[in-house]
């Protein structure tokens, strides 16, 4: 029977797994893809041995400020050096009379450009919008304070009044992946361009962003999430600097270990791109990504109930050759219309976030694609699992 | 003539200095004395040579998450085990049963605590107060996104409406440095205690707090302001996932790096404090303040302009003695009604903090006690001069 650890063995392509706790009955334990933890390219960060290590002693970094001359009074200028360093060999955006302001994490960025963009001088908030699905933190950050200067209006789609907005374009998107463009596009629109997950492990660069407003995360480029460090590239400079007092206010700057060590992995991204003698990162995560996309295509063309949100070839001016989206979620969609699709893999100890937190579908959920070796391999056996309960008990 | 190097030279008990850039010539320099950059504690740990040296490799602290099993899910252990220890060697506050909340600074965990004790359910905002003279960051931190949540209301002394109400009660106070309960004293208050600065250095601990929240922070404990951490103590359970919510949605956690080495400092700082043979950290720093205090209060003597606050002697717990505090921070009157301080001050190039921020008097200035010894120096011969050119030039 489908379901059982006999069922699981012979459900090939499916890598057999050992569960952590060293039984082969994974039936008992509950994967959770509900967030993008992005723990999958520890394997790259071990391969590079100590070419990472970063030493810190007690009497470093004690000050507030930071040694750079930056408008960002507390940006390290190391970091500020390797992040463009970094954009500049991958050619994902452009960073020439940029302002860098520093974030723990790109949600602050996020806060930070709604401070920085909202009108100071108005009786009622601006409205902000993104085209939905949208990231489900958009309307948490905009509101969770339910501050004055701005307030989340939902659906871009369905946004109608003639008045000023702020408009966040995830591209490529989350959940869904699909590269994306303002849709709005009216007078008295302000862009907030939020560019997590233009990499080349997830999709084609197919030319240098430049926008106003671009943010950046360590978390989802190098799968340093615990370090909490994201970056925005910002053209003006008042608006730059009001970015700064937000962080000021908020938080009085940004962590310098994590800085310190951002710029660290990052520069160790840069000389993997450029020397032969290393293993690129972005070539190396490219492959997982690919094979994991792969195989989740694979069980889900056989089991025939969901489906998959689908990507066009495009060129890559980075890799130089035709490459589809392999996103760090998967949008996966119930062939039925009826159905709840977080519910029904929830029955199966699969924990995703449902499309109705992204002011979709429930028939849709959104599966990180970034978890554990282990963890993916029991996720593919349990969705094939699902196809053959459903069809035969 | 008092202002001239001669003067400078002659100044004694000053130590002479030489300026980082090789001159003698001090005249120039501008002094920032505004900001609480607590660089002065740099002495104790390069004493301390490798002892608090962490190194982080690439593959560590990935994800989001933490090791540990608190309710703040991105807490390391290993921060929470050596803040416990801390509280407990230094015997300030009372750990037991109580929550950790981990924030990036204070400042974080003081937005926190007013979004965990703000009625969520009322159409108006919570009133926040705190007794002027008040952290001149209070007003900023309530407001700055137009929170309908909770808005500043002043001076708490003057807090006459019968309705609910936050209080901050900072102990010792920043700016003046006086130990302080709480004013308003009325039903339905709620109390955010801040005790940054409640430790052996600064003033005498007099008994372990035991409040609903208490908020302390690494910067001017240890004096590593540039790592951002900060930590709540909570009494109640749903206050501290509130907090912790807080936390997700603004920086999804807080960067795992410095949380790592602000354990092993506060670590090396419990083990300063039990084991003989090493320098007890809270000793040293506490001459450190002696040392400067005296010299503060001789000049201020001297050139009879200005007064300071001044502080009871009080039986310290942790160093077995009687103690009269030396704050982090300076709270300078000129005995001139008129006068306006900061800009007096700042006329001889020393930058501070007017009172007015702290809903006090332009009289009054707030002076970092912690900036480097060479600062430090050029202030007191300036203040000294300032004696000089009123007195006779």
């Amino acid at each position: 029977m489908c379901g059982t650890k006999g069922c699981l063995v012979k459900c090939s392509p499916f890598p057999s797994a050992t569960p952590e706790n060293g039984t082969t009955d994974t039936t008992l334990i509950n994967i959770n893809l509900d967030h993008g933890d992005p723990i999958m390219y520890e394997s790259y960060w071990r391969k590079m041995g100590n070419r990472c290590d970063i030493t810190f002693n007690g009497y470093e970094s004690l000050s507030y400020f930071a040694n750079g001359k930056s408008l960002c009074w507390f940006l390290e200028s190391k970091l500020e050096d390797e992040i463009k360093r970094l954009h500049s060999v991958v050619g994902n955006a452009i960073v020439d009379d940029r302002y860098v302001v520093v974030g723990t994490g790109s949600s602050q960025l996020m806060q930070a450009a709604l401070y920085a963009l909202s009108p100071a001088d108005q009786p009622e908030p601006i409205s902000v919008v993104s085209a939905a699905p949208f990231y489900s933190s958009y309307p948490e950050v905009t509101d969770f304070v339910r501050s004055g200067l701005h307030k989340w209006a939902g659906d871009a789609r369905n946004f109608e009044k003639n008045e000023p907005y702020i408009e966040f374009i995830t591209s490529p998107n989350n959940p869904d992946g699909v590269i994306r463009k303002p849709v709005v596009n009216r007078d008295q629109g302000i862009l907030i361009h939020d560019l997590a997950y233009y990499w080349p492990q997830y999709t084609a660069i197919t030319s240098p962003a430049n926008y106003d407003v671009m943010l950046f995360t360590v978390s989802k480029c190098t799968g340093h999430a615990g370090s909490r460090i994201g970056w925005a590239l910002v053209r003006d400079k008042e608006v730059a600097r009001k970015m700064t007092k937000y962080m000021e206010i908020s938080t009085i700057g940004v962590s310098k270990e994590a800085q310190l060590r951002a710029a660290k992995i990052l520069g160790v991204i840069s000389d993997s791109c450029l020397d032969p003698t290393l293993e690129n990162f972005f070539e190396y995560c490219r492959s997982l990504m690919i094979d994991r996309w792969q195989r989740l295509r694979q069980v889900v063309k056989a089991n025939d109930l969901f489906t998959l949100q689908k990507y066009p070839l495009q060129y890559c001016l980075f890799t130089k050759n035709f490459y589809e989206s392999h996103p760090a979620f998967a949008w996966l969609m119930c062939k039925e219309s009826e159905e709840d699709c977080e519910k029904l893999l929830k029955e199966h100890k699969i924990q995703t976030r449902s499309g109705r937190k992204f002011g979709s579908d429930p028939r849709n959920v959104r599966i990180s694609m970034l978890s554990k070796d282990e963890d993916f391999n029991i996720f593919l056996r349990r969705l094939a699992a699902i196809g053959g309960l459903t069809n035969g008990n």
